[in-house]
């Protein structure tokens, strides 16, 4: 087998793109502007057609190759996939990664000033979508970086909505869309576990209705509804591996998680955008999934994971019936990962395979 | 089909059985004396070998059959399992069901006076393990109802690991093991859920180290663990169906959940109980579960249900496969229900059968 490791995209720096446009939300409110904050790798051609987008899950940020420093340890989140050689192939596609609106990367969201008041925006941030994330995005590409039409889309779980959602909201500006270990609609069980986290958080003396100072925040709670999601994130089996020598090592594990979580992320924001994923509902109107594919010009490739009991197989699987029922070029891969939900974020042969192979089909 | 709903076992009240001698934990710690309440419903023969234990789960109590008044619309939990002409028949069988020590229900435990501080245990109580719970039982079977030998010990989920427990600490007094729902050790996921719960718990300021006055406890914590719990307790598919008009609806459920759950249990108490279930291992020294067994001398019947992910099937198979490996007379019984670790609470026809079965068998 060839050697697929490939290279390193190295020291990157994000950048942050302002829109100084207002922006109308799906809830029909409007902010003056906002910004989107992003990194790039690899070069824009002069065509500009082979730009990649990236989207994170709920957790993560624009920050998915490459290292902030030469004394950085932990590169991107995604630095195994993408880079020269790697599935996301730098020395052939241009890859963004954007934060998204309402989150708390340096993107506009609960924790950025109202330029109208002065103030934070915190709960009076207007309640957002996918779609809104999407919309938003769509500025940075089209109006700021000027790339006409991309040549994929790519993302896992909220990022696996936000490249279906893309495929959906600019037919003609998509090639490709590539979702990973997503759904369609989260199931009562999905919901379940967001709300008991939000309630943890707003239940939280510090949380102040969302009026918490800087570093003052509902930690507590926040940490709770981390160590909680973090679990769903991973699987049965998998843990059993981790912890086979001591299974209580869980414990110091997951309060690593929650501690170091509560240094990284804010609490409205979590509130924001787990709201985000319950509403998202590509049923729609008519609870019939593969009318919301219609649009879609986008060939897609969905891929679940079997040990993935958050947004499990099965509708990962129906993603791709409904495509298929609305004429689309779709196909559907099952990975066997004992990682969970978590599994689109580890390097595993087969999963590098299926993802180099879907986007280099086309000459971009 | 012959009616298998059979009669009701009508008014019932409680009662207290006090130990007045010292009760060594396996800690090693030792308290002067304690009690238990528990509930009795059918009579005790003459040779007093009629006799049925029931253990609760983490958060059931004693009140397992019949109503505490006339207009008492809540019967006790396994109402649909224990009265006359059901699987724990009250005309053949005399059914005792008692809470635990470390409990909250009326048995001592940290919410119990220290009699020799006068104050309260909290968390100066001794640390349990499921096998003190059986212990503790013991006295109450052995010393003062007189019983010599029990027709079957019956229960499902932490009641099962003591009915496992009985048969293995009182091997000639146990002529019937029926475990359902249930696990020899649970797996680091079990034990991650129990963690966050705890965290939840302790890291509510009015946890105060277990030093809050009764009725100003750690409210949000307990609420957050509860409402986590109850969604290990369900299933995905459960869920859909009960929430298939309205996915949001099961926020409200849980809410509810939540909110009743903090009136009648005690934080300290689920903090005691939860690692007491983490604690729980019958793998024991060698890590050969068989072993634990050896002295079993009860015919074993353990049931599994489809949709339990919590304590799945094959933790439940586990448990006879290593039985049957220590020379025993085991069986399993797989139930299809899909209400999650809580179908062995429900009631469904498959079930009481082979409940009905299992304990017909003997003319005790």
């Amino acid at each position: 087998m060839p050697d697929f490791s490939g290279g390193e995209v190295g020291w990157v720096r994000f950048e942050d793109f302002t829109s100084k446009r207002p922006f109308t939300f799906d809830s029909g409110e409007t902010i003056p502007e906002f910004t989107l904050r992003y990194e790039t790798y690899g070069k824009l051609n002069a065509a500009r057609d082979n730009a990649i987008m990236v989207f994170h899950a709920l957790s993560g940020d624009h920050h998915c190759a490459g290292v902030h420093s030469f004394d950085d340890a932990k590169p991107g989140w995604w630095n195994t996939m993408i880079g020269p050689g790697k599935p996301l192939d730098t020395t052939r596609f241009f890859v963004v990664c954007s934060n998204c609106v309402g989150g708390c990367q340096g993107s506009t969201g609960p924790g950025s000033l109202d330029p109208l008041t002065g103030r934070e925006y915190r709960m009076n941030f207007p309640q957002i979508t996918v779609r809104d994330m999407v919309r938003a995005q769509g500025r940075l590409v089209f109006d700021h970086l000027k790339i006409e039409s991309l040549a994929a889309v790519v993302g896992g779980s909220m990022g696996g909505m936000q490249a279906m959602q893309w495929g959906i909201e600019f037919p003609e500006r998509v090639r490709r869309v590539l979702a990973l270990a997503t759904t369609a609609r989260q199931n009562a069980q999905a919901i379940a576990f967001n709300e008991v986290g939000r309630c943890a958080i707003m239940q939280d003396p510090e949380w102040k209705d969302g009026a918490y100072e800087r570093n003052q925040g509902p930690d507590v709670g926040l940490s709770v509804a981390r160590m909680m999601a973090h679990i769903t994130y991973l699987s049965d089996k998998g843990m059993q591996r981790k912890f086979a020598k001591d299974r209580f090592e869980v414990a110091s594990y997951l309060h690593h998680q929650g501690k170091s979580f509560v240094n990284r992320f804010d609490a409205n924001t979590y509130i924001y955008i787990t709201r985000a994923l319950d509403r998202f509902d590509l049923y729609g109107p008519f609870n019939e999934l593969w009318r919301a594919f219609l649009p879609m010009q986008a060939r897609a490739l969905v891929v679940g994971f079997t040990s993935d009991w958050l947004f499990p197989p099965a509708q990962n699987r129906e993603i791709v019936y409904a495509m298929l029922k609305a004429g689309k070029n779709a196909a559907y891969a099952e990975v066997e990962m004992d990682y969970g939900h978590d599994s689109f974020l580890m390097d595993a042969p087969e999963l590098r395979e299926i993802m180099r192979a879907f986007l280099k089909e086309e000459n971009a």
